[in-house]
């Protein structure tokens, strides 16, 4: 077995397992997939760093063109701006109580832009910003799809939100919105039909501003299935997208990426057998895949993932099929399993493809980085708050 | 509102959200309920350091009376040896590649345990140890449920890893079992009976290896609902078990503890509505509470989480229904939330007591341990392998 070894998977053999790996060729080609979209689609990407909370994966995304980054905590924008971005999106409704730790970032020089989405939280963030003498930059969270937040696009709170940012002194910088519903799909034809209604429904959103007399510079939009379906974005200046860079199952059945695209895996080992069952056990659990199961709802189950050789190619057929917290169960659900001991005796290393990228990364402390030519890198990531 | 604070929830205003709290109160009497049941039973106890990866929590544990620790990765053993812990048993299954890891933490003075349950397994801890001149102290994990791991009680395969272990020079410490399958029960009379079966095929096993005349000196036997369960654990030396320490709404359903008993919650911030669908949004998403979502197969679902008050007193049918990645959805889905801005306005502090407190308190750096008085203390926890 090690004679057939590639300088890859010679490597992948001396790590400890279970270890989060991403596959570097893949991961640059996802990144230059989405840029090329954005520039297609003639907008700025601002890809959302909470899927690897990584200096070294944002890094090639900034390399490959995106401007900014998107956040989804306070300590993602303050880790980030520790390692010298400064244009980032905070997208999720500013909580009262995380308003000085914002304009902290705000006078470290950090160009942080916030979100509203209600009349109430306006208010406190003018109240907060005129006590402080800050005029933050702020935009309002628009309901393009009904899945979570935001206001919808005909509302006139909408209104009543942009007039009392802006007379109230703060920077009113425009109008977001996420189509997370997205994610529920699995048709090209339905997943660009959401992507118009995303891009329309928060156009709408700057004109209803623009004609009543407020500003609104920013129209930004998106998620991984919209931002890869859209067919148009006029009148969005910038995209938005996290996932892209990993991919995932869950992606896959979506419909915007194929296995051979996702970027993160997990080794692991296996270190037993149930042979009556059909089960090698591998220390790969819900610890290192995270519990999300997230293709159990899609039209293809892949249980807590898809298992593939030490190569990375997928063995058919072969899923982790159950997960306890340090142990996972493989097996061959709808085949014969029979050959399991022989085919994977104790110490097989195997990698297995995550329901949900953003998920299984987060159970690591870091991702080793595969570069095409058999190199290891441990790349670290953030956790917590 | 805050006229109304005690000492505990004036404190938890001061948290940045979310965070992972510990009721102490509630975990110090979880820790003496389960001290009592091994001590009436007459076995030692060895908790499951899995639960809590926490310094403050195993030593409130062994301060109660518990007798070493058990647990699921070389990362905890080494931390907690590191903390001046020697009696440690690593319950998973030895993978050949970490018997050097093994062996350095043997060598600085750790009496550790690792575990076997096939010949192949049994053959490279002795070829190892031989080649070391190291004689490993084994356990041989025995199959008492058919839930995952181990050699069932009748196996020839007992009796040829015991020989193999005892004659290769290494020391057959004794038999392990976990009925993990406890989790998947909610009767009494069930948990007894599973109990009485967890114990009597360990027990099983030990006989038969002393009647070979193989050394058998531990039997080791539990999960959290079978230990509370157990009418007798006769012939078992002792008793392991981890959640009991935080409890949860998995081992609510089980029937094992009340809703008042669970020691571990997530602290977060309302931050939005959607009024019209009775909907609050608060800053815990799944990333906070984890994906796990045991309850949604049990008599009782409690979606992602139950809700509560900041003081800890539950909201009847306030459920966090669903979650992205730090977005939470809290709802009433059984009854009429028209009332939820003015109930639950921005800023709004909630506790949400989690499924399965191993997967949430893993998703934290650390926790806030809340005293009985209102004391707050942040308390780390370990993350990663």
């Amino acid at each position: 077995m090690q004679d057939l070894d590639t300088p890859s998977t010679a490597a992948l053999r001396q790590l400890d397992t279970p270890a989060a790996v991403i596959d570097l060729a893949r991961m640059r080609r996802n990144i230059a997939r989405m840029q090329q979209q954005a520039d297609a689609l003639g907008v700025r990407l601002r890809p959302h760093a909470k899927t690897s909370k990584c200096a070294q994966v944002v890094a090639a995304q900034q390399a490959a063109g995106a401007q900014g980054i998107t956040v989804s905590t306070l300590k993602e924008a303050e880790q980030f701006f520790a390692q010298g971005l400064t244009d980032i999106l905070y997208a999720v409704s500013m909580a009262p109580h995380r308003l000085p730790a914002a304009l902290a970032l705000c006078r470290r020089g950090c160009a942080l832009q916030i979100l509203t989405d209600s009349v109430e939280g306006a208010r406190a963030i003018v109240d907060f910003g005129r006590q402080h003498g800050h005029a933050f930059e702020v935009l309002i969270e628009v309901d393009t799809d009904g899945h979570r937040s935001g206001i919808t696009p005909q509302d006139d709170a909408l209104l009543a939100v942009g007039r009392l940012l802006h007379e109230g002194g703060m920077r009113l910088a425009g109008v977001l919105t996420h189509a997370g519903s997205s994610y529920d799909l699995n048709a090209p034809e339905a997943l660009t039909a959401l992507a118009e209604q995303e891009r329309a429904g928060c156009v709408h959103a700057a004109k209803r501003l623009r004609a009543a007399g407020l500003p609104c510079p920013v129209v930004s939009v998106g998620s991984t299935p919209t931002a890869l379906a859209a067919a148009s974005l006029q009148g969005v200046t910038e995209l938005r997208a996290g996932v892209y860079v990993f991919f995932d199952l869950v992606m896959r059945n979506v419909g915007v990426c194929s296995e051979d695209d996702i970027a993160l895996s997990v080794l692991t080992t296996v270190i037993g057998h149930q042979a009556d069952k059909g089960w090698a056990i591998v220390d790969a659990g819900w610890m290192a895949m995270s519990r999300d199961r997230g293709t159990g709802r899609q039209a293809q189950d892949f249980g807590y993932g898809q298992v593939c050789t030490l190569d990375g190619t997928p063995m058919p057929g072969w899923l982790l099929s159950s997960a306890n917290q340090e142990h996972g169960i493989v097996s061959k659900p709808d085949g014969d399993p029979s050959d399991v001991v022989a085919r994977l005796p104790i110490g097989t290393r195997l990698r297995i493809l995550p329901n949900h990228a953003c998920a299984t990364g987060a159970q690591f402390p870091q991702y080793q980085a595969l570069a095409p030519e058999g190199g290891l890198t441990a790349w670290g990531r953030f956790h917590g708050w």
